[in-house]
């Protein structure tokens, strides 16, 4: 791709099958958004819509909403219409909860069923809560098992028949790196260890397909390419065919077979529904409906090749205007529209004065986040973005750059004397 | 108490200093309203305030919403003010996850602090979702404790020194029997066991003093008598005295000391926030803020007290209006200002047509509930809740019966014929 001119990206949206999509959402002017892979903008209608399940269904309906108005259904409908997205067929999905919760619900429900191997295998550069939730796990059970970190790329090396599980993000929260699902999931299973796969910058990102890559057990979150709310709900995907022998532990009384009998036993209910634990949080799925509404029709493998045009088009200008400036690419340069994807939906560049950057560059409304120890986040959501909002996102940092406006002692001075 | 008339009931309401606090509801004409102890209704400006956190704090600061509105402090926040109604100092209380996983949480805790004891006493007569999360706990630890359920009467004859957690839901929530909680939790810590409380039906219904107790743990739900919404946020409690030694298992990344730092090792915040899990789920904490809104200067004893005349004129006008219907009062006769509270906020009612009797009520829109086998219920909410409310309860129960309206088949003869 050579360099385009803000002509050539104006071309470029008016001919984006997409570029409709951005209605859907709630999108200020002004505002450059490239964060959309830390907490996505609110569908155009979320507002109207939790306030209208307050209004016309809590107010009005007050207990009955629970029937009349079918919240008790929504952790299984909802995660049925997910299912599209992440390539599950429906009764594998539930809307539930959170990321780190239901992590913790598979990754107890996975050591069960492998009751003779003590080994969780992860790699370091996995993003830390899903280690943590690990961590806490193994502590809980006594310290019998044996949490096992290596380097992303030599994670098959370390496949053997110890391993009970092997957990991972799909997608590296710093790099954007994309592991190929159906891959590894092959090469973990062919040890007879079991896969959980964290999509949480997966799902609503490009097309996932769990069912394909015969994956075991999933979970993912909600606000970051669903655009479900702030701490919205996640959900987990358990397949058919551990559904019987799949037991987790938080047994709250949704998951049990006859909630309203309430006996003194648990019973696990059938399917997806043991992983369902307590009386659902109304509000948060509603949002999350709106979120799915709003990718209503979307064709993911159409989502998945504007963000690698995206993408490529950043690294591009960012290279060509702002060489000299010691940015390295810390995100994988290639990124294809099939797996193995490459690059997912970001772009990453290391920066001695990354955080500092960022900040200036938040200053102009344009707005990416900033990992430890000096990783500058940007990321492409193809459902709001505009190629001119990559144009005008260089230009600004070219500007910041220019101006040193990063260099805050500098930039002070400077505007003192203008 | 002497029967009262209609015009004794709009006398009462007219001297009631609570009644203008029914104006902080959304409360629908011709609606009498008696299950506020299962969902309570929305605070009149909940709807409009989910709306304004979309669009004014989402959709207006998108991922800087968490720092510029104060997101990520609303768990520890919310709680401090929770913490006025439940007897807690500030710093003790999270509002977070659900109540089951927070139940999960703690028994956890308490348990690693009593590693030589293999017993969590219970009663029969707990909320069953508790027990189920007692049993997923047990079995995840490799069923080496022993739930021991005894009946509720007997509780504290099976305290020994074996018992390492007592854990009861204050309220029993058939009969609205209230537990005595600092006089069992001295009793239980007599033995060296600790306490795990679960406030469902406490929290908002009453005084309840924690610290003054000298409680160690607590959970509870949000959406009875705090009225935040269908599968509302919970909370939970930690005293002071354990927060060094309490460790949850589900160790998420915001419970982490430094959770920005991306360590790989968990490293426990101090005080309440290691039991914080995730990113919380804001929708739910804004509508549970009005909900705190919704309380704010209300005198729990004020509310106490109300709530005792209410049920007492129920019944005794139940049992006036609907003698040789065959009632049996379920709940405690007794009801004080003061523990041993002995009826909480409800009153239940035994009848073998229960389940229809219920149904025809609601038909005319006075909303009561069943619990199998056969227990009507009946919740007292003060705050939103008029004497006329309890008489014109009463006026439609004694028709009701009288015309057999809970009789399907006699009733639709009747309608048949007139």
């Amino acid at each position: 791709m050579k360099n385009l001119t803000r002509a050539d990206c104006e071309a470029l949206d008016r001919d984006d099958p997409l570029a409709p999509i951005r209605d859907r959402f709630d999108m200020r002017e002004g505002v450059i958004y490239l964060d959309g892979n830390s907490l996505g903008p609110p569908p155009k209608d979320a507002a109207e819509r939790v306030r209208r399940m307050v209004s016309d269904e809590w107010g009005a309906h007050l207990i009955g909403g629970w029937m009349q108005n079918g919240w008790m259904e929504m952790p299984l409908k909802l995660g049925d219409r997910l299912g599209r997205l992440i390539g599950a067929a429906p009764g594998q999905v539930a809307v539930v909860d959170t990321t780190s919760i239901n992590l913790f619900k598979l990754l107890a429900a996975a050591l069960r069923m492998r009751p003779d191997r003590r080994v969780i295998l992860s790699v370091q550069e996995n993003f830390p809560t899903d280690l943590y939730m690990i961590q806490g796990l193994i502590e809980l059970l006594g310290n019998r098992h044996d949490l096992r970190l290596v380097p992303e790329a030599e994670l098959t090396e370390h496949l053997d028949e110890s391993v009970a599980l092997v957990t991972l993000t799909q997608t590296n929260f710093k790099s954007g790196f994309v592991h190929d699902l159906a891959d590894l999931t092959a090469k973990i299973q062919a040890v007879g260890a079991l896969t959980l796969w964290d999509l949480a910058h997966s799902a609503g990102a490009f097309p996932v397909d769990l069912d394909a890559a015969g994956a075991d057990f999933a979970v993912g979150c909600s606000y970051k390419y669903l655009n479900a709310g702030p701490g919205g709900p996640a959900f987990l995907y358990v397949a058919h065919k551990h559904q019987e022998l799949a037991h987790q532990p938080l047994t709250g009384w949704l998951g049990h077979a006859n909630p309203f009998e309430f006996s003194n036993d648990y019973q696990p209910a059938d399917g997806i529904r043991r992983h369902v634990c307590s009386s659902p949080g109304v509000l948060g799925l509603v949002a999350f409906e709106a979120a799915l509404d709003a990718l209503e029709g979307v064709d993911m493998a159409a989502v998945r090749e504007k963000s690698i045009t995206l993408g490529d088009l950043f690294i591009n200008l960012v290279e060509a205007r702002c060489a000299n400036h010691n940015f390295t690419l810390a995100s994988p340069r290639e990124a294809n529209p099939t797996p193995p994807y490459g690059r997912g939906s970001q772009v990453s560049f290391a920066h001695d004065q990354g955080y500092a950057i960022i900040q200036a560059l938040i200053a102009r409304s344009v707005v990416g986040d900033f990992r430890a120890p000096n990783i500058m986040r940007f990321g492409f959501t193809p459902l709001h973005m505009r190629y001119i909002d990559v144009f005008d996102t260089v230009e600004h940092l070219a500007q910041v750059l220019g101006r040193r406006e990063w260099d805050v002692e500098a930039y002070r001075e400077r505007k003192a004397v203008t």
